[in-house]
């Protein structure tokens, strides 16, 4: 790296919530490239995994965890300078009310995923439906209104980064078939766009193969990021934006009752639900359907609608999630305990000794057939590039400055997802954290192959249909 | 180990097909217990990786591929002498062709598996049907006519041992249960052992943790024991011995057309296929339901019937098994692969650095609930028993062992499972080499924790269902 940039000032201070992987990641980078001084930041984390990095770098901290009881006493002080910025990277902790209760003393804010309070994933006198991301995410649009401070919700790198992965993967896709450039500026061109390429599925794929030199052990949970937020997301139904081009209802599909209907949910975890995708490393792989916001918020983005308010196109999206090796063997384990958690967990970062987290949106469907656009980070380029930090934390830790920047230089935006922030800034911001930019096309779909060792039902008139993504 | 002892003589030449994992973990046993001179031994075999052992050993050897096409000519010749013994420990040679060829020049044969020739698990010119384990063995019956030399078929450790393990543990569950110790002396008496116990299901119940201090590279299968033969049974058909209490037909289940009607098999293969099960190490587990001998041979060894013929009981018998870590990961990747193999392969032995291969039999659905009866058998004790083994092998080969011990003292059997042979004696043979042999009981079932965090499709009445048991 060159020498690094100032890319805004925090005029008030800055409170960090969560000091996990992404709390300990993100720090340097905002000292980095933030005009603050370690003395005007405050984290309130639950973690003391982190002690040793916050002693040694000058800013204030308190070891508390956050509860819908006591947050509002002890946030309120923090933010109580003008020009303050809350930015929640725990898990476990309301994105709702500490959004509203930053608005309501008129600082910024900033989180990469619509969380609940804790055990609002499973709780089972909730529906389904009430666990649901997409009942999250209504809940936070409801305080879509402007000219109230910014709330920049769902902005790590998946939700966040892969809403511009996506927009520079439909504007390469547009060169590549009509060979010229366009940028289009509203959400109405973008969706038209996407619609004139007759794109109708987009994965948010991705494929980590980072391995440590510590081996998992039975009863281990052990991943490249928290181990909490994974079991919590892995959890919750599967959910999908849901293409106007399917034309086979899924066995276990349900409608939500309410809201933009951009999306479905199937009945059953995530982490039990298989799909068909592909990156450029690992060729066609299973990955998992787990719920992501950006699935929906992708969905709900690119979808056109005619006059009275009904769908005339929009593009299937999820994510299609093929964690490190470790993670693949912690679910796989966990599914064996009937999703009873592991007593053990595990976040690798230092022990990772190689692999990629190879983060991308695979667009298909169109006459190129599919196009694959994403982030190559290695292990050991992410070393290089900031401390505390692994392949995968540097990719939503690089999000959240470029998040935290947008805010202070707009801070009058209400609550905000990427899909709505102008992508090439925000791709300038973070690329520099990204390692290679890679787009590659490939000839690969999910009926490549199939009908082997043994017949399969399958459409094969329309490659790209959820029907014959699905893993059974 | 003390001394070893002298099972039994060789009368004429010992000859071993295939020199992978388990012809090399088995020639140093034969070697102990047998009273034949190495010079009285050929190996015929395509693999170079244990050359070194057979220059070191003092056996003969050529080094060739068996076909359809060469496998008299290269056979019979050194079948020649009387009281001379056929071993075949090969992948992709045909077990009836290879026992046929034995019986008819009046040699003693002995395989693990009933095999076909190449190609025969995934020839779509044949029906699923054709090519499932059941037709296999069906056609393997055909050739139970007493008074001809003794082949003794499917008699490793599973198939094999397994078929002595459940004799054992029925021995015990009902001396457990009932406070007397009765030893069944025909298949009937067995059944009715099995019926009066109330048993609804029997898995062959394996976890394997072995690890190795190599990491699993991308494109690779990596698999305690041969990699080959892991992927041409998993490719197969899921099979399984279908109990007479189970109320569910599975909506891919068929019958086969003839035969013993033990059996049903699934349109999918064993590798897509999993069901819930237990062992004592991991507790409860997903595990892979992979086609197998035992599966049928058991299931048909314990029915009962009426007159008409029509069966009045049998359990449901299955293999659950959980392979090492790198081969779950293994399977994973061929899956994503769409089943097509991935280029490089390995077999893990002299890497080994830790872990236990448990292999036992869960006898379920009796007033104990269910009892696990099995080897634990660690790495570090396989390498202390036996060289050139892994726990893997070392099960495996020392039933190989007793097989032959038993076909040379029982010339003149005709074609045999293991369900045929009296348990005792064979267990003390192979016992020596297999670890803790451990029994077990749990209150775990198919229906422990179930419902969370979604509902699900369970019959509560009867928690040993295949319904219960198997995952979807």
């Amino acid at each position: 790296m060159s020498e690094p940039r100032e890319y805004a000032k925090v005029q008030g201070r800055l409170v960090i919530v969560g000091f996990g992987l992404i709390g300990q990641g993100t720090l340097p980078l905002l000292l980095r490239h933030l005009n603050v001084d370690p003395s005007s930041i405050t984290v309130v984390t639950a973690q003391t995994t982190g002690l040793k990095q916050l002693e040694a770098s000058g800013v204030n901290f308190t070891l508390q965890s956050l509860t819908k009881t006591n947050y509002k006493e002890i946030l309120i002080p923090l933010l109580s300078q003008p020009g303050s910025i809350l930015v929640n990277l725990s898990i476990n902790v309301s994105s709702i009310a500490l959004f509203e209760l930053a608005q309501s003393v008129g600082a910024l804010y900033l989180d990469t995923c619509i969380e609940p309070w804790e055990g609002g994933y499973t709780d089972t006198k909730r529906t389904l439906e009430d666990r649901s991301n997409y009942m999250f995410r209504e809940t936070a649009l409801k305080f879509r209104a402007k000219d109230r401070p910014t709330a920049v919700i769902a902005h790590g790198a998946n939700p966040g980064l892969v809403s511009y992965l996506v927009k520079q993967a439909l504007v390469d896709v547009h060169r590549d078939i009509h060979g010229e450039e366009i940028i289009p500026q509203t959400q109405k061109e973008w969706a038209e766009l996407a619609k004139k390429l007759d794109v109708r599925t987009i994965h948010i794929a991705e494929r980590d193969t980072q391995i440590a030199n510590v081996q998992k052990q039975i009863g281990e949970f052990v991943n490249t990021w928290s181990v909490d937020g994974f079991i919590g997301e892995g959890l919750q139904p599967a959910e999908l934006g849901w293409g106007t081009h399917e034309r086979y209802w899924p066995e276990d599909g349900k409608r939500h009752k309410s809201g933009c209907g951009a999306a479905i949910y199937l009945e059953q975890p995530g982490a039990a639900t298989k799909v068909r995708s592909w990156t450029p490393t690992s060729g066609p792989m299973h990955a998992y359907l787990i719920t992501h916001n950006e699935a929906i918020s992708i969905a709900d983005y690119f979808t056109l609608r005619d006059p009275t308010g009904k769908a005339t196109y929009r593009p299937t999206c999820h994510y299609a999630y093929h964690p490190c090796n470790d993670a693949i063997l912690s679910l796989h384990e966990l599914a064996g305990r009937q999703w009873r958690e592991q007593p053990k967990k595990r976040v690798m970062r230092d022990e990772i000794v190689s692999g990629t987290d190879e983060l991308g949106v695979l667009i298909a469907g169109h006459a190129r057939n599919a196009y694959w656009f994403g982030s190559q980070l290695t292990a050991e380029e992410a070393g290089r590039l900031a401390p505390y930090n692994s392949a995968t934390s540097l990719q939503v830790c690089a999000s959240v400055l470029a998040g935290v920047v947008w805010a202070i230089e707009n801070p009058l935006e209400g609550v905000v997802e990427a899909d709505e922030i102008p992508y090439q800034p925000m791709l300038e911001l973070i690329s520099p954290y990204l390692g290679p930019l890679t787009g590659v096309y490939t000839d690969w779909n999910p009926l490549t192959n199939r009908q082997w060792p043994v017949e399969e039902s399958v459409d094969i008139n329309d490659p790209w249909l959820f029907h014959n993504i699905r893993v059974w």
